[in-house]
């Protein structure tokens, strides 16, 4: 088993795994514990407020002085939305929250908060951070002049070969293709319909469009799913259910337990959390919202409306109210250190019946 | 690379490779081809008259004395249908053809013809074929019975772990593992929402699961997507897409130029077509019957709605009209005959580089 590749010398570092950012889930620890691996530990700060983002990646290079890559939501928040769907959905959620005896604060559509990546590069740059992975769109030809002039490597995400053509054309150095199985937020951003491409089509296919280093995403969780990828033709592999019960993952108990005991149809696609597609657990706020009918929000406001619940549900580790990610294969993940994970499946890759 | 295997033995082959069954596509030359090069042919008959079927199999005896697999729809079509519903598909689906100039016959609803699996096993066991794989459910405990008494093994779809722990339990010899990159009809027989998972997902976790030689299928077009199965657990792989374009394909000139030039995000799942969930290309007919809004009856009787217009758009070539089913990676599928693309299958896998 070679590890060294193009991707490796790239990046720095010795085995091309990226832990996948999870915003709400990564911590500095388990940032830090993967580039310690040797692998490259993923600080996910889209949309936090820039004194925030400058924090954590101080926290971060305080744990560790090997490379690690911030990621951003490069996104733009559309000017307005449509209040009276915000408040219908609103009422309709107090009103449910009411029925369950769960007393959760309005929110503000005037104050809805986003952080916009732009805001957030002033902080990277003086941080000294030179891997930016990013999802959700990219940057216009301004941004990259920019990140490019303070030497960044790029990393983008795309969930089709179009995403993955526009990226390298734009100048993105490296790409993640995140297949359908994949956890979390979509990193679609073209074209109206979800591109919905299992990962065993989607990389071959990215593959022989670009001349690019490629990273998998989606359904990785040990050397079986490794070692499928390099066969498909990705230089790197990306895993983030895997961390979902590390030690240092954010993710409650309730949360942790119900990956434990998770199966390969108990996720689901949904905007209902956030209003962007992401992959997470079916639970009781998801299907109540679902079965309203009512008008979801496009992000950050429909993520902005479920903050509340899910700040009292993580405070009650009520997990049906939570918001718990999870990728088609997070059944599989542990509940050991970061560090035991990524030793183990370097170590599953490097000879699968130790 | 070691082909031989337990799935090697147990089908009498010599490359673990089951051409996937594809009713209206495969033709006995097609199943003879993929026998004769050492890999498993599938004769799809489902729905077919005894007659036929008997005919069919005689044709592929004919051509070779290879092992091949009969595939069954094991299916139990519901005793009656909201014929309301169905003549409002139909009236709706004649304006269409009018508004196209195209004179397409009715359909009577109580002329609908199907035939069971159960009506097709005295013509399969008359011909002496010892491998049966199936499709959309799975034999009741007497189907079971009868088909293990005159020695058949036996082939289920799965398309989730729990569909291939309840085929296992049956006494179901071999699991066909569908992922949801896959062409053409699912096998989902299990539960009220269709399981989409990712082949990537689905594999390992079914082989985790059972002891039972697992085929994958879903996505898998060289010999990257060969090898990755096998990393993940598979024993044997089905490929359909692959041979679409053969020269014994069934598929019309304008399906494989279609094809041909199919990206990764082209297909869609739909019960549009048959009634039962299946992959294929979006066309101006698909679109049409979504944007109707109006209910799709259940299989067959979708499927005997658009029988009609299938034949006609197939004498036309009518790429508008007609149901075209293609697999998330299609688009690398090669117009050769089905030795060669067998034949470089098995190079690709053997030696990448060649």
């Amino acid at each position: 088993m070679e590890w060294k590749n193009e991707l490796t010398q790239l990046l720095g570092i010795t085995y091309p795994i990226v832990q996948a950012p999870m915003l709400g889930i990564t911590t500095p620890a388990m940032v830090a514990a993967v580039s310690e691996s040797g692998g490259l530990g993923s600080l996910p700060v889209g949309g936090l407020p820039p004194e925030r983002v400058a924090a954590l990646i101080r926290e971060v290079k305080s744990l560790t002085a090997a490379p690690f890559a911030v990621n951003l939501f490069v996104y733009e928040p559309a000017p307005s939305y449509d209040r009276k769907a915000f408040e219908e959905m609103q009422d309709f959620l107090q009103f449910l929250y009411g029925a369950n005896r769960l007393a959760v604060p309005r929110v503000n559509f005037d104050e809805v908060p986003f952080y916009s990546w732009r805001d957030q590069l002033p902080a990277i740059f003086a941080a000294g951070v030179k891997l930016v992975s990013f999802t959700f769109g990219m940057p216009d030809e301004a941004g990259y002049k920019l990140l490019k002039e303070h030497g960044v490597t790029l990393i983008g995400t795309a969930t089709s070969v179009n995403e993955a053509v526009v990226l390298k054309e734009a100048g993105t150095d490296i790409i993640v293709a995140q297949g359908i199985e994949a956890g979390g937020h979509r990193g679609s951003f073209l074209g109206d319909s979800l591109p919905q491409v299992g990962t065993m089509s989607l990389i071959p296919q990215v593959v022989d469009r670009l001349r690019v280093p490629v990273i998998a995403a989606g359904g990785i969780m040990d050397g079986r799913g490794v070692r499928a990828a390099f066969n498909l033709g990705a230089m790197g592999i990306q895993p983030g259910s895997l961390f979902l019960r590390a030690h240092e993952s954010l993710a409650t108990p309730g949360h942790k337990a119900a990956i434990g005991r998770l199966t390969d149809t108990d996720t689901v696609l949904t905007r209902g959390f956030t209003g962007r597609w992401a992959r997470g657990i079916k639970n009781k706020l998801l299907q109540e919202i679902e079965a309203s009918g009512l008008q979801i929000s496009g992000y950050p406001y429909q993520n902005e409306l479920t903050q509340p619940i899910r700040k009292l549900a993580r405070e009650l580790d009520n997990t049906d109210f939570a918001v718990m990610w999870a990728g088609q294969s997070a059944g599989k993940a542990r509940a050991w250190s970061t560090a035991d994970i990524f030793a183990e499946l370097v170590r599953d890759t490097e000879s699968p019946n130790h």
